[in-house]
């Protein structure tokens, strides 16, 4: 469970609410259906023509993770890898047959899966990297939906005070609407600006950050694996995992 | 049939368009011919002094992809490979003769003529790679022709917006005309930071995409043949190819 | 003669003016000495600070290229290497000699000497490389002086205005100046943006891309000679090059 | 004690207010708390929910850096290992372990134990790039929670102003407010930039700076270190250290 | 000498300047010590926090180097070393040592040294890359302040436009003040915008390229070095170092 992104939204929405309240304006003149429609819409249109459906669903798929993101332990992973070096070393490389098959993080059952297929190191190095490169890929992708929408909602925001504007440009024999009119038009800025910095690109960027520190904890199991498949020593291999952590 | 984009060019102009009718205003005050003129026009003529002929040209003929992107099927493709290298295995590289010519993928095709023609693996994975990247490098311009419009459309918008308030300050004596002057002024605007946020920009990345799906693909495919020529072993070509997979 | 560089300057301006008129605008409104002097001034004269003086004059020179591109064709050079190849094969590399001095292209024509004296290929490599290099990054550089120019502009068209606007400003007494004055001002800013985006930025562009294809019609000629050097086979060696033509 | 950094804050803060006294204008009307909520809070919620909560410890740590920069002496760190070389050529490397042990700096005493222990040059080259890596990686993350804040400030600035026209317009009956409240609507577009020119983009320069300079640093002893490793020669060790320091 | 700097700077001066003046403005209307003091003030305390010390100093110097750039003649730099590699040849290295103590450039003469002191040719290369490498670092941190002054500058002359504006505000009641209150504040943002585009940011790009052309004179330099240790024929020293001309 993510906390600083729990508080990080009741901060910053309590920051801009409470401080309407304190200027003395009301909460309801921030809340508007036609520049959310204008705004939301437009953005959420803007990225499904951007993306391949694929991406689209994954981006849905991981916008969980910005408050619960995936468990990782290095610690616990250095811990595991070390037993398996040992294990490798007292009963052979089959001996890890029976850990493969109950190992719960796919990427590193696979690791254990080509160890116990008795392949070459480099063999295994080149088969978990493509498959750890092609995955981070993946995942930035469909972090860059939120990147994305947080590019768009700010300029379409502004075709939405624009579009209010010429509203209000056209009945300006009405003076009386003048100030509201414009007023509404500015809140769809708000929503596309406040959208895109207090959503959208935060969440791009834990997203990323998760998935750069998922990518890096692979790395360290691939290195503990192909580690593994080289023979080497143990003690040499905690040494060198420990690099990882910080 | 890439079904998200037109679900997206549906919800992006259904809220932009909806919003206004919300709002109150008329559609037709978000037509205006000037204000296209001035900005397709201007994008437009911005892009074909900044772009080679051939490079114009395939951008017109890659708009396509956003609805129709190139089928490609990493899954049937690994099947083959995996066929191939049987059959290499069995009769010879000689053996792949007449599926190279029967082959629809001109890539693939290029792929298995060098393994007919009996070249080593080195200079296989150097032409196909010299390939492979003179038409991911050819692509990629032409999706920045898109990305350039992007770039384009909205400082156009602004001079045909200026342009509009100009021609209000010269009629300052007349106020009625005014604020409807002002509207069409900001009419450009939209058309500015609208064709390039729902149109140029989406596009844009949605064909990168493409390509740089469609060059991982080749990847594999070349990966693939230089395992064939290689002589690998066809099930340790599976498990290397499966990892494009995800 | 590139053809889509005149095409699209007709195009962009006839947008800009047409649409003017269409608008019922005049366009001697759009013409203004002051403004004129301001925008090109300022821009000319930061670029002069930014750059060597060397890079300028390059600047001048390519400018001409967005007209008349250099001319190249890989095609032939393809051929003529392969031709060169045969030479070599039948009366050795000092068969090339009569061939180098009349070779019109300065690069290809030091790649022939290369091989007439000797060298290793890893050698001709490296000499080559280096000359590519050099030249690519001194064009590249003169090319961004229209980069530079095409970031000055619209800031410096925003000086013009904002003065325009102090102008203005002193002069509120009298409203009858108010609306031209603005008018006024606001030339400044299309002039700005207008330089920038209609030639600045798609001329840099323009010649940015000629400058990569003459670079990689040269390393395919570097390509070919080593090639030669290595006494590589012809035939390999318009497979290997045909790579390049897409 | 970094006085530059004391320097500038006096003079950034001295040339605003004083340049607001010089105009006549009043210290109090830049003070304004809704507005400070506003953007402080928006910015620093937005921020939470952008970065995981190690980050978030890391940056608030760092950042009295800005003021006591961690102190790196190369010229004394050169000293020391042409000192370790010598002992080392003497003594052996067990002729290290006491060394080790008293050394105060974290990643020369890990070097200094990996020497200890026997390990091979690239193995030690190994195991501290990971770790210089790793920790190089940590720190500019947290670095760019400034940049980040940044970023976002003056887009929050922008909403807390939008949000102070939406009041001012809907009470335009009172045009005696209008003047204060727009002024009032002001301060938080200066909150926003201020913020973000003055202290938080500053800032993040200077923890970069700082961290690089750490980095490459490390990268001097861990080339002393391998070098000692390698067993060459103390003068040469010297005069390869010596490139670094300028 | 570099006169295009110079030329430059009467240029702009004088567009901007005879601009004013063209269109009736006077030239002490832009003159405004507050606009001055908030934003040279603002800038200069902004990267004061934002660099070290050191790197301060640095940019103070080389500030110079565009009124007056380093001298440097590839010419006849591969001349003295063809005419180095011709002595090295006939004497042996230790011919070199006269020569090295009285070469005025320090990074040929600590190459000339590396020679003379008998080094293997990948320890000079070594060496001298590490030289090159770290006073380039350097010497781009210090031209990089005046990129970050030209970061800073616009946006604090917002600030001081603000703050202006917000003078002007508290101050509606008086009409007659309107005008000029509001023309005083327009000049902070010519001021921002201006001493970016006319000064800072032309500066750090002609510094960037300065220092671009001296570590490439320098690779120069030590490529002839390191072909002198490799005992390579001066006829192809020549050639090689030739490539670097243009």
């Amino acid at each position: 469970m993510d906390i600083l992104t729990i508080v990080g939204i009741i901060v910053a929405l309590g920051a801009i609410l409470g401080g309407n309240i304190l200027e003395g304006g009301q909460t309801s003149s921030l809340v508007q259906l036609t520049a959310f429609v204008i705004v939301a819409g437009g953005t959420v249109g803007a990225i499904m023509i951007q993306v391949p459906i694929a991406t689209f669903k994954r981006a849905m798929v991981i916008a969980s993770w910005v408050f619960m993101p995936p468990k990782q332990s290095p610690q616990e992973a250095i811990e595991k890898i070390v037993a398996w070096s040992n294990i490798a070393r007292r009963e052979g490389l089959l001996g890890l047959e029976a850990i493969a098959e109950e190992e719960p993080d796919l990427f590193a059952r696979k690791g254990l899966q080509l160890l116990v297929d008795g392949n070459e190191p480099e063999a295994i190095r080149g088969i978990l990297e493509v498959d750890l490169g092609t995955q981070e890929y993946r995942d930035n992708e469909a972090a860059k939906v939120y990147e994305g929408m947080g590019g768009y909602s700010p300029t379409i925001g502004i075709i939405g005070a624009v579009m209010g504007l010429i509203h209000v440009m056209n009945n300006l024999a009405d003076p009386s609407m003048l100030g509201s009119g414009i007023a509404v038009a500015f809140v769809a800025t708000i929503y596309g600006v406040g959208l895109a910095n207090l959503f959208f690109l935060p969440i791009a960027a834990k997203l990323k950050g998760l998935i750069h520190a998922q990518a890096s904890f692979r790395e360290m199991v691939l290195e503990g694996v192909v580690s593994i498949a080289e023979g080497e020593n143990p003690r040499n291999i905690e040494t060198k995992l420990n690099g990882y952590l910080h």
